[in-house]
């Protein structure tokens, strides 16, 4: 006897031993038990089995809860003030020498205690749980002293344990350099190296490691140190690569078999072969391109050439993307990068699952994944990427439980 | 002694008679009677005043509430397909062969009892009014033969009889040339004139009537015809125009002092000082620009500069604007057009009221208005435009009433 059976529904499993589109089976059913899939397939194939509930869903697609591998949800302050003083006529160069930009983020960041982060990213994290997400990755970054980091990376946790949605936090131990530090960029990477990762690794606070190469963020040099120490604590890493410039980022974080390499826009074939062959996930970032108004898109004939699995995210943050619909962006990646509505809900199941290191857990419909679904009141899969600014579905599951 | 209070707010006004960005007043309070504001001012100056319910906001923002002055929420079918088809790889011409395009929306509407029509719109108004949107005008044009217009429209009055919104139709008589008038455009332009316009007239369903001026629509002359016609019915006129071409729809509108042209993305200075003069709106529809891809914007520099009201709205509609979020578009118009936020707002309030012709009843927070308003939980109104994708306001009144 089963917890519950879902029925009368379509379900995208999003699974590739599933043919066709979607890995879609219409008027399909599926099997909960202990928070898990135990059965997925054709209503007249579970006919047989029981559950203490079922629940007939009038011919609702199920997806795989969205996956959000890449924000940065927890951050003090906001930076509205700046994007209407921009709007209004002003500098970048204005608004850095008013106080604004990323520091100002940061000086929010250190000012608040846990319990205002966590108040602060409250009604974000919840705006994206209504468009579906389910699963969130949240990087630190904003702290750029060990102590700030660790304090956004528990109110990251405390998040998890306060919703009903799986929090992913990673340490972005090289995001800026902070004031004190201007100078000694050295001195900042070497705090990062041997005060904040060894904190993150030793707590459990952080799972992963990113860092922003980039030639207003980190050196090549500099990420290559990190991702070793990182490798040292038993860190997996991924990077923010290419998306202002070419420093061959892609690769370098291939060598250390990142999970990841995100934004991607000045990529190159020999980036993405390197990918391909570390089995990495191409973390696209529709939001910071929309927000900045860039014009150079992500390599997608590539990464579809080398079949490097392509991931879509928020990238939710004070400065380049403040995104709070995780279905905007299935639509941005779809109406601005070209994907197709497959490849982009791909890309916020099946391969953000994978970008997380969480392909055994979650991101399709599978026996032995997490319950973990979006039930959406659409008549094909391809309508969440179609409207524009879908408002999100009808309800959440979250390991196996309405959320 | 009023009906309500609303205090411990700061309000967004939108009233040019109140100083400052966004008419603000911080610390406030607002007086409602009989669905009306009696009264909005400092908290303090309010203090003397006595309401049967009294309720303290903790430091919200109200604004006026939300008008989306120009959609086509209610149609049959839907075009999902046709967009999975297109990033597929599927050519216009294709689709087109295939049944696509805005012919199948009409086949699709055509073919809908009313009762269907207001059950498929009504999920999307549901997402407007989630967003903020307290008033919504509705177009009728996907059944280009009088009865399925007028089927069109007796829905979208249906939609606004049983949900807490005020609906505005508009006859869209001149929006594409079905199957049965191929090769006799004529006819088609008589049956608008002679049989559409009258009918919405007696009946009372459109209070104004809209064409779709261009090169793929109709001509100036057709659209001429078409106005002087509205006018002998006393029926106001609007117009779609200068969206991919100038065609001097602008300048054809002010002769018959529309209340607004729409789209305006190639319209020229002779054509922004006719709207002026004739006190018309200029109503920006940032989502089919971006829907479509477009890099030509609408003249906002010369809008500005004849102080012509700019409105922005979603165009919801199947083919060219899948919009669901009202504050997408206050966004989008900041991002894609570069309003200010203030001017965003100003688009989906005050402005938005004008090209109703319901400036006097609605679309700012001032004494004798309809007290529809949005409360929102942020610090500034910029945020409304700030966040990409902001799922909505904490709360919608109607008509003096939580909605
Ligand atoms: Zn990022
Ligand atoms: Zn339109």
């Amino acid at each position: 006897m089963w917890d519950r059976l879902l029925t009368n529904c379509n379900v995208a499993t999003m699974d590739p031993t599933t043919p066709g589109s979607f890995g879609a089976i219409e008027d399909a059913s599926i099997g909960i038990q202990d928070g898990r899939i135990v059965q997925v397939g054709r209503r007249i194939d579970l006919a047989g089995y029981r559950a203490r509930s079922v629940e007939r869903l009038d011919g609702a697609w199920i997806t795989p809860g969205l996956i959000d591998c890449h924000t940065h949800l927890v951050f003090g302050g906001d930076r509205a003030a700046e994007f209407e003083q921009r709007l209004g006529g002003a500098s970048y160069e204005e608004i850095a020498r008013a106080g604004g930009g990323i520091l100002s983020t940061v000086k929010a960041t250190r000012l608040a205690s846990r319990d205002d982060l966590v108040a602060a990213a409250r009604p974000r994290l919840e705006a994206l749980m209504r468009g579906g997400v389910t699963t969130v990755e949240i990087k630190s970054g904003y702290g750029l002293d060990t102590a700030t980091e660790l304090k956004m990376l528990e109110a990251a946790r405390q998040l998890g344990e306060t919703a009903p949605v799986r929090v992913v936090p990673t340490l972005l131990a090289l995001h800026a350099l902070p004031p004190e530090y201007r100078g000694d960029r050295r001195g900042f990477v070497e705090l990062a190296i041997e005060d904040m990762i060894p904190a993150a690794a030793e707590t459990g606070l952080a799972t992963a490691v990113d860092a922003f190469c980039e030639g207003i963020g980190f050196t090549p040099d500099e990420v290559r140190a990190l991702f070793a120490a990182a490798e040292e604590h038993g860190l997996r890493v991924k990077l923010h690569a290419e998306q202002l410039s070419n420093l061959d980022g892609a690769a370098l974080a291939a060598e250390h078999k990142a999970l990841s390499a995100d934004h991607l826009e000045h990529a190159d074939e020999a980036g993405v072969e390197a990918m391909a062959r570390a089995g990495m996930v191409a973390v696209l970032l529709p939001g910071a391109f929309y927000a900045l108004g860039e014009t150079r898109k992500p390599p997608i004939a590539l990464l579809r050439k080398h079949a490097v699995p392509i991931a879509v995210a928020t990238d939710l943050n004070p400065g380049t993307s403040p995104v709070l619909s995780p279905t905007l962006m299935l639509g941005m990646a779809c109406t601005l990068f070209g994907l197709t509505p497959e490849e982009a809900l791909l890309g916020m199941t099946r391969h953000a699952a994978k970008a997380l290191g969480l392909e055994d857990e979650i991101g399709t419909i599978a026996p032995g994944k997490a319950a973990d679904l979006c039930v959406w009141r659409v008549n094909r899969p391809a309508e969440l990427c179609y409207w524009i600014g879908h408002p999100g579905p009808e309800r959440r599951i979250v390991a196996g439980k309405d959320a």
